[in-house]
């Protein structure tokens, strides 16, 4: 039985008293959010940030949480173990986040402002794209654990990515969605079990594929923001303007092919829900650069070629061939969109030079003693690091996810809210399915029936 | 059989590829999201209108789309193709609105920016209200062959309305919804067929109309972004007071009235999924203007009751003697309260002058050489030239729609999913409609459910 | 029969011809909104307030609309008289509000801006708590009459303890939250009928407890937009901060404590919908202030235990013995948490001192005679007073609405959507409860089936 008394509820209080104290030991107000000063000029920090860091807010709790209410019988645990996540990751990667920008500067405190809750998120973001890839296999201690883990990895990966190469990465094409996706593949693919491949319970119903779009259409609707928040000036407009342009073309591309590769030319739904935003993802690290309005529609339209095709033929042949289940398609919708996004980022920053750029140049290519070539080289050299970095501690991590001790699920608990929720009579069961809930649930729908 | 293998994809492939060139031959950025260049003074147009913009985004494909899922059998298809529509009309008016506005400039380039985009999601919203009147009843094929068509027309009506006749009108109260609704009720009277007014499957189930209060909401509390977001200074500040005063006054009358003219005094859902914004619409050809605030309450009060009396009694007429399908009922939410605006800006035009508008008075009303009397004419001949144009051209649309090439769709395909969409087994079905749904699933559902 | 035909509509539409003729008489837009005139500078109001305002918009209708459709045959109620009340008590309150500011003023006029907006919201916020406890056991009459009188009373309670006792509540712990969960819970007990505790109606199903997260993840979202839109410089960032955290720290706690005090170690939706906000309730009256990110966790995490056991053991306990019904447990989610929130505040402001808070010291506290430990006090005697005005208010209120006149709800149409909407067919019955919805459905079922 997955569901042991007390672990979750231990391993949660825990951390959460271990937050308080590491949070009483690191953690003030940065001087905008400190008493007020009027010998400080420090008011505009907020506004620069803060609609734009709603706009990401609501990507992670609504975007990611019901983007992966299709499944038919896990609803709750797709919204609810996403909302866990969220709190729990935002708390654990304002102090890790912290501490790896406190590296070398000789300062002992972690000063948060709101770009510190931005970049909590955005480590967010990472998380809950590994959760996608195995969502409904594992148990809420699993989670935890992988993503207490996992923030620590991504941290490394930002150090020797950003900190140390200097590549440039607004939207997080490398560092959050190809980190986050083969991190959580990694995971996914030590966990599989044969079970997983030939459960009833993992598909949709009518309500849920419409649930599902509301996060579909609020990841779409503010990933301009996902990508142009960290920046400023004409950057951050220009990054806006990018990243609507792919996305919209990557959806008309993405109904293109949905149809045509279906032998009833039919859509699918899982193609609209998801590859509609892969063109958000391989923007995002070219988002601020001059890729020109056609170029971002070209690229829009590059990520939903591969997303859409990743989704009807790769990832079937993953399954069998390599046994990697990932239950929402992370590979084809961050993953190698998010490969694409970094090699376009190369090709880009290779062209780049001060005369296009102007004064924005240096903004963006900090190393002054390269050459745009090597800034392109140094693009390919980061997400090999991410993609290295993302395998190796995604494939140790899911190692010790399969420890007993962590409560890993049965095949009958696939899946399926029963294990961990209280349910109310559902509103419509497949007969066949309806025996294993009631075995599943014990008393409880029975009382709930009565 | 109405979904030709292929042919909505190519379709929509090839204007993909369209874009493309064009955008690649036309558009650059505006100076304002370029190399960034410390003599130009240009960071503020982003924070200016990205708030707004974001919220009028969010009308278009969380508003527009959750609004048109109430029908039972055609949640994908109103999330889906609305979804499609607006991807598709945001490049293709990024387009079209950018050559009407050079037209007489010399100028050879279309210079994009967040309000370009803005402008963009108005264009969609034309077109997504006339998709209301012919939802279900139309394939996705006619539906980019409408909007592509829609979207000239609609600059064209701007072009005589705007720019020659010096009409105001903020929130689009004419241009967007009058336009929009007769535009697509001259389209839906002429692909009229007889088996669309009996068929089981034009009506909504408990669940599909509680999504669809999700697309009323947003549409609600966005709607003051949409009448200010053009806006600057103290006009765009009291687009909002007005607009939320109409909206909120326009909903207590439409409780009011649902309830009365029901004969058992019950409340009906499709009015308070739609009458309810009527007053957005009323307000928006005077958003701007000084109507005061019990002026504004007064809209919104008019709008309510020409809204839920026009679902209550005139729809049905309509439908009967004239033919006249309307599916969302876009008549009495775009059309007749979009009238009603323009008439009443023509009014508030007609009475406003330079002492009461201080030094906004020329910026509202740009033509420095006529009375206030002329300025209220021009606003009624503006109305006329949007009706004539929206009437014309949309029976013209309406007719090259009909063509059998452009996938026609039959009496058994009405208002449901199947044909276009791969449906996992709907949740709950009347049994006297599956026999129907399985023969147009085929294989698909048999196995799905099995 | 409690749905009198015209009641409602005959009340409504009375009530909106007052509010036309009152802003007529009292209201005009404040000069932020009205003539642009070039000498004054007050372009920057709406950009203050405008993202945090629609921010606080959409927890109001969306937030509570959604959060209340967890019950299984009243999400037509809950989301639609929401939406109701809304847009009465925006329109009311602007009024009221105004009346009760112009106090000693001498001014007769009522100038409103977005702030006014925003604080018409607050009042909104205030009788939608109240709506909870009482929800699904009221009339649309007995609720319209309910939010008249509260609105007067929450105006009165802000009288006492803002303006005469100059206690600070930013997020309205005290005289939001606390506010309205007492007047309601007042309400509801002297409304109780021994027929609401047995209802098999009152209960949700598998999708209606998703749509309630929809309400529960926009109200955790825009939380830090209530608690900080009415601040300013750093107070207000610092407010955002607090915000997140605490609610962050919340939701944590709340799923550890909702598995391990059920005997099966599930965790409860009930929960999961409602303890996660209590840091947001109980954050309120400190959000401005120096608590420290550490107390801000350590105010989340205190929030979540009072609420979880609230919910969990405390509400059946006081139905069984007070017989004190509530139907969404305001007490647990805004009652409790406001009262912690006051008594938080008490404390914080008697350890503050003016080397702490520099500037924003009399900011904050506005008294300059004060010691911190009056402040701390006067804190106290703000609770105090708001408890007592709402529990007596309430009362009254409660015995008002008993009258007959009121249109009071038999057993039978308890938490049922069919005694105020034409319903169509739902998509999941029970049985059982299938006899009593036909019976008062009457003809329209029939027709709907047919």
């Amino acid at each position: 039985m997955s569901n042991t008394r007390g672990k979750a509820t231990a391993l949660l209080l825990v951390a959460q008293a271990i937050f308080l104290v590491l949070f009483g030991l690191f953690v003030d107000y940065d001087v905008s959010a400190g008493p007020r000063n009027s010998s400080l000029s420090t008011h505009s920090t907020l506004a620069h940030y803060y609609p734009m860091y709603q706009d990401v807010h609501v990507m992670m709790v609504i975007g990611f949480g019901f983007l992966m209410t299709f499944l038919k019988r896990h609803g709750f645990g797709s919204v609810g173990f996403n909302f866990l996540l969220t709190c729990f990751v935002i708390q654990w990667s304002i102090l890790v986040n912290g501490w790896f920008g406190l590296i070398g500067t000789g300062a002992g405190r972690i000063l948060i402002d709101i770009k510190s809750l931005l970049e909590a998120d955005f480590a967010v973001a990472t998380v809950l794209i590994s959760f996608g890839a195995v969502l409904g296999v594992v148990s809420p201690v699993q989670l935890i654990m992988m993503a207490t883990i996992e923030v620590v990895c991504y941290n490394i990966s930002i150090y020797v990515g950003i900190v140390q190469f200097q590549a440039t990465d607004i939207g997080g094409s490398m560092f959050i969605h190809a980190f986050g996706a083969y991190f959580g593949l990694a995971v996914a693919r030590v966990l599989y079990k044969k079970s997983q491949t030939n459960s009833r319970k993992e598909g949709s119903e009518y309500h849920s594929d419409i649930f599902a779009m509301i996060g579909t259409l609020f990841l779409w609707l503010y990933w301009p923001s996902f990508n142009a928040a960290p920046g400023n000036g004409t950057e951050r407009h220009r990054a806006v303007i990018n990243t609507v342009l792919s996305l919209a073309a990557c959806t008309v591309v993405t109904f293109a092919l949905s149809a045509v590769t279906d032998k009833k030319n039919k859509l699918d739904m899982v193609h609209i829900q998801n590859a509609t935003l892969a063109g958000g993802v391989a923007m995002g690290a070219s988002a601020d650069l001059l890729v020109q309005p056609f170029g971002a529609l070209l690229i829009g339209s590059s990520a939903a070629v591969v997303s859409t095709l990743g989704f009807r033929y790769l990832q079937p042949l993953l399954q069998r061939t390599i046994k990697l289940h990932d239950t929402c398609g992370v590979h084809n919708l961050h993953g190698m969109p998010g490969v694409l996004g970094a090699v376009i980022s190369a090709i880009i920053a290779a062209l780049a030079n001060k005369a296009a750029y102007q004064d924005s140049y240096h903004e963006l290519f900090k190393n002054t003693l390269r050459t745009p070539g090597q800034n392109g080289g140094f693009q390919i050299a980061a997400l090999v690091v991410v993609l290295a970095i993302a395998i190796s501690t995604g494939t140790i991590t899911g190692l010790l996810l399969k420890l007993q001790v962590w409560d890993n699920l049965t095949a009958v608990e696939l899946f399926e809210d029963e294990v961990f929720w209280e349910c109310p009579q559902a509103e419509s069961d497949d007969e066949d399915t309806n025996d294993e809930r009631e075995v599943l649930a014990g008393k409880s729908t029975a009382t709930a029936s009565a």
